[in-house]
């Protein structure tokens, strides 16, 4: 039982200096009895915290009563705005051509920005794919690259412009600059200690404030459904997609959401150095079909959005023909890397066989993305750093049909007293069941990795 | 609308030196889910956040989750006993004689205290009076006592004691040490700036765990309910209530509850110096009725629960015939206090009067407090000074007849800046009704100010 507050002290109190509107205390107390924010609460609150005006504390409670009251979408679109507001907004309208982005919430073994940047850019379509690092067991774009020789995250303005413009390669996938919206890398980092991550408009407005700081003209949302997501069940998903579709149309970029299955991994692999050397197979024409046929969708909505369609049939051949791939090779260059040395590999591994002949049924996203951070791949703390060999080789999708003894996964780390504790999270994450069993047969029909569920436009 | 979280990272990873049982995001995400937390849990969470392991924001954000979503009697129970077991824990056993003590949940005016520990002194029952400063519009004891020339709040444990002894004046009101519920005063400040005062489990806790370590035998709760309590309505002040009695009574403290009304000041004053006044007055034999009443009252209750039961009449009786005077001269003098030197009087002093004939039919509580507060009587922020001089003298109550420029209030302060404030503080504080109205013969039928309005044993 919550009880009705005072009129707080501080609030009647004359404010020090005279100079801040609201108290923290008050705005927090608005949202914790069930009130909608306005807009000078909102402005004022998310300026004050970038201040430092508005501690930490008094943040957290708020985004703990954001969690639990929630937010309408007028709310949304204000704390989104005021994020933005916060700091610098890029423009790319000087470049002549058309821009489009895309965004992952975060899955297991997703290196689809990797060949999708490249190829997008094919087609005469800039891609700014300015992202950030990873945190927990999903992986981060920016830790991925950094297993190539060389290549470097950071770049200045001009950079990225020319690695934009019509002279560069036209893609540019880089570390977001400090000045994107400053309020939400501050709030993002506080959720992340205080049990505030997972709520729709926290979500919705840190991944929409960077992307419209960003300044991309067109914006791909690829939410991510199902164990090793943050959506579990489609109808939060849908509920994610909507809000930031909205956000994105509302703010004048061309937004679209695909909704995409992530109850297994993406691919077969998971790690730093072995999602590039997959990437790199998918930019060489071949790889799983899971990855390309999702590279593919993606890069149709981008170039759709951005006003320049082109049909899937060509996608795959710019694929195939090694168009996306000289593309590619230009990127890394241009960021110091070496195109062509060898990628680093694991000097350990251990394989997880099957120990019965049937149908691999399951293979948990979670349990493999937590395996692979657990082996180094990933970072508990920002501050941690990441092994680039470390991570999970799948040799079996769900679906299959395997034989016992055969390998299901190799784990790869360079520190062997991590195989335990990988192991012991993959122990729930495996199952083969007999052949002819209900499990197999719905396991076989389903095969629906990385599919696309809906589409919200 | 929330989304289920994630394992959380730092929860699965190893932790640092292998020596936290919990992460604070596992407990915090675990009360925001609805979940009841563990003794366990709570055990670590209170004595992680008193060694610093466990952060403000953290802690914030595990309050509001508190607030919105409850613990049961159970959690209650724990989380009180785990913040008791964080400090010291006094011992009034050697003094050979029973313990009573009296806490009131806060009010306007209400300077109890000042009369009821020397008047159950007297009847052989040794009242351990630690205390806290006020924050916000009600006063607290410490500030009261503190516009007496001389006297200090500050006592060691062996002066505590000394006071208490069938020796001393068998009554103390001093300041609490450091030592009581260390994690109770570090989670009080914090709970004062993220907007987590006001919710059941919280406040009972934090009371109840200051009042047990106290040491005290028995303890006589003044619920304070009304526009000047935490606790607007009799239903949520019932509800604390029988929280803190359940929560005293398990831990073998002889614990009973009465709820007073607070919808008007309780006596003719509210500030320091003008409180301590109106307490001699009470002490002497005179004084406002409802507070001799509710003195009169709690003293029962205390004598009582301490197993020395007193007869009303023969508590008047002390109160008329110099016996509690004696007490309190021999308090006041201990702690260096001079019972005969003249209270500060304030400089400025300005009338409110009546603008009409009629009945008095409001004289709202919270609007008094807030003006004595912004008179100077009270702080905004902890570390203010406090005037000794500063606040409201009332002349008339709710129910009483009045005349057109009769005075009815007047302020007092040593900075006559400051009375614009505080008569906008009281602008919507005092109706003055036509006598024939309804709404003052319901003031005259009503007359409840300080009333008891139910007991919970």
């Amino acid at each position: 039982m919550t009880v009705p507050a005072f009129p707080n002290p501080a609030v009647d109190a004359p404010a020090p200096g005279g100079v801040e509107p609201f108290d923290a205390v008050d705005v927090i107390a608005a949202k914790r009895d069930g009130d909608r924010l306005t807009d000078a609460q909102i402005d004022w609150v998310i300026d004050a915290y970038t201040r430092g005006v508005v501690a930490d504390e008094q943040m957290s409670a708020l985004a703990m009563a954001i969690y639990l009251v929630g937010m309408d979408r007028g709310e949304i679109a204000r704390w989104t705005d005021a994020m933005i507001r916060s700091g610098q907004r890029m423009d790319f309208s000087c470049l002549g051509r058309p821009t489009a982005d895309k965004h992952s919430t975060g899955g297991v073994g997703d290196k689809i920005t990797l060949p999708l940047a490249p190829l997008v850019a094919v087609f005469g379509v800039s891609v700014p794919q300015l992202s950030g690092r990873g945190l927990g067991h999903t992986g981060g774009t920016l830790d991925k690259l950094e297993s190539i020789p060389g290549w470097r995250a950071a770049l200045s303005n001009d950079e990225i412009m020319s690695m934009l413009s019509a002279d560069g390669p036209g893609a540019v996938i880089c570390a977001a600059g400090s000045g994107l919206a400053p309020a939400d890398k501050k709030l993002y980092a506080l959720r992340d200690t205080t049990g505030t991550v997972s709520c729709v408009p926290l979500i919705a407005s840190s991944i929409m404030s960077k992307k419209i700081a960003e300044g991309t003209g067109a914006l791909v949302l690829d939410v991510k459904v199902g164990s090793g997501a943050f959506m579990k069940e489609l109808s939060q998903a849908r509920e994610l997609a909507e809000t930031m579709v909205a956000l994105g149309t509302d703010a004048g970029v061309v937004t679209r959401a695909l909704l995409t299955d992530m109850s297994t991994p993406l691919g077969l692999t998971a790690g730093n150095a072995l999602e590039v050397r997959e990437a790199l197979e998918v930019l060489s024409g071949g790889g799983p079909v899971d990855v390309v046929d999702l590279t593919v969708a993606l890069a149709v909505e981008m170039l759709d959005a951005a006003g320049r369609p082109v049909a899937e049939d060509e996608l795959r051949a710019a694929l195939g023909d090694g168009r996306a791939m000289d593309v590619w090779r230009e990127m890394i260059r241009r960021q110091d890397g070496d195109p062509d040395a060898p990628l680093p590999v694991a000097p350990e591994t251990e394989t997880i066989t099957a120990d019965a002949d049937g149908v691999l049924t399951r293979l948990d996203a979670l349990g493999v993305g937590v395996a692979a951070w657990r082996l180094g791949a990933g970072r508990a703390r920002k501050e941690d750093p990441v092994q680039a060999v470390a991570g999970v080789e799948l040799h079996a999708k769900p679906g299959e049909a395997v034989r016992a003894g055969q390998p299901l996964l190799t784990l790869h780390t360079a520190t062997p007293e991590r195989f335990a504790r990988a192991r012991a999270a993959l122990a729930d994450a495996i199952v083969v069941s007999a052949p002819d069993s209900s499990e197999a047969r719905a396991a076989v029909a389903r095969r629906r990795s990385g599919v696309v569920l809906d589409r919200i436009v």
